[in-house]
């Protein structure tokens, strides 16, 4: 195994940091390195907002409810972004449009690819990231926090910085409970390779809560997916012009 | 700069691979990496699918009209998977909803990040590779081809191969059109600095076209962006239980 897999595969959340903020070098590196994903038919179609306004910070943070939002190095915001095509488009007087669940599907694979290697990039350099989707629990207000207009979407945060943890990595789903072969295989037909995992996962909650949490895999997703949060993502996705009808 | 942050910004898609196929071993090297990537409140709504069947392999080549589709080391197939979830639920008689945009944005930011993983991983072990969005060209017919049940989207595909060509790198939108600080900045106020850009895009298709294309990449992005490609996107993500109203 290579160094970089070695990198991959010990991934790990840190959710603290010190009290140290990223330079512009480091911003700029980590941003380079992140557009130089690939992009869907080189359309790019997303930015990223880098919020350092300690105002701005805390009003994220109260999004999030996590601490960490507003204590990091530094806290991306990543963004569909169709704005730009539109302004373009406008000087040219070449109407485009961007309202299908295909330019969504592509500009949230945009973002993603650019900030996954954001994150590998910042760990290469000893920095540790956490994602931050509880953006979403109030889109409407990332919005008007972060002034953004018709055509972009902000999809989720990432924060890094030098850590000042060092997290512990979750084992994930049995390699053959994600990985098919020519045809999709049903987890009804992998129920002992799962259930094994619950209990893995089990035991992990276990050991680290002292005994105070114990739930499977299954139970914490299920119980997730039970609860019908941010159904407002619909609306203000609409309202910032994709999905219409 | 680090070797990784060096191995990032070397991308360049790779469209033409030697006759020889991945082994199991590197395929599952790949795929563990690709999983250690970060998730979405743990969820892991996503999963994978291996193409090796030859006539799999050529049925999918049709929808996405690329030789490479069918001529590579080995076809993944990225997939948005709630079926996993809506199963284990079953199971336990407690049932889950997925029907609303914040679970296609997860599930979609889920297999982006294993995808871009998996990429890296496979360009630090000296393979190639190119994203496939075409697949979306008939979203239907891979579904058909894959066999997927509801709950399961397929996103996009990605070869991986020996390299049989270099590739060449193109040159991303200019760091101050992507990133921005504290509030979104319009493409309006960056005229010139993507005026320029689109000047030496231009030269650079110019160059490798022998002066056939010379288009700008605004000309190229607003081209594509006018027509109106990929709408039964809409209807496949319904039908598989996405998007309900």
């Amino acid at each position: 195994m290579n160094q970089v897999i070695e990198l991959l595969n010990n991934h790990r959340s840190i959710r603290k940091f010190q009290d140290r903020t990223l330079d512009r070098e480091t911003v700029r590196t980590l941003v380079t390195a992140a557009q130089s994903a690939s992009t869907s038919s080189y359309v790019q179609a997303y930015s990223i907002i880098g919020v350092t306004d300690k105002d701005k910070k805390s009003a994220l943070r109260e999004i999030s409810t996590q601490s960490y939002v507003e204590h990091n190095g530094h806290l991306f915001v990543f963004l569909i972004d169709y704005n730009r095509h539109v302004e373009l488009s406008k000087e040219k007087g070449e109407p485009i449009a961007f309202d299908k669940t295909e330019q969504l599907i592509v500009g949230t694979v945009d973002a993603a690819l650019a900030s996954q290697n954001l994150a590998v990039a910042a760990e290469s350099m000893g920095l540790g990231i956490c994602y931050i989707g509880s953006l979403r629990n109030d889109m409407a207000k990332v919005i008007e926090i972060l002034e953004l207009p018709k055509g972009v979407v902000p999809l989720f945060g990432m924060v890094a910085g030098y850590p000042d943890q060092s997290g512990s990595k979750k084992e994930r789903l049995p390699f053959e409970a994600v990985y098919h072969e020519n045809t999709y295989q049903s987890v009804t037909e992998l129920k002992d390779v799962v259930d094994e995992y619950d209990a893995r996962i089990s035991a992990y909650y276990s050991e680290r809560s002292e005994g105070e949490r114990s739930d499977t895999w299954s139970d914490q997703v299920i119980g997730m997916l039970k609860q019908k949060q941010r159904l407002d993502v619909d609306d203000v996705v609409k309202d910032q012009g994709f999905l219409g009808q």
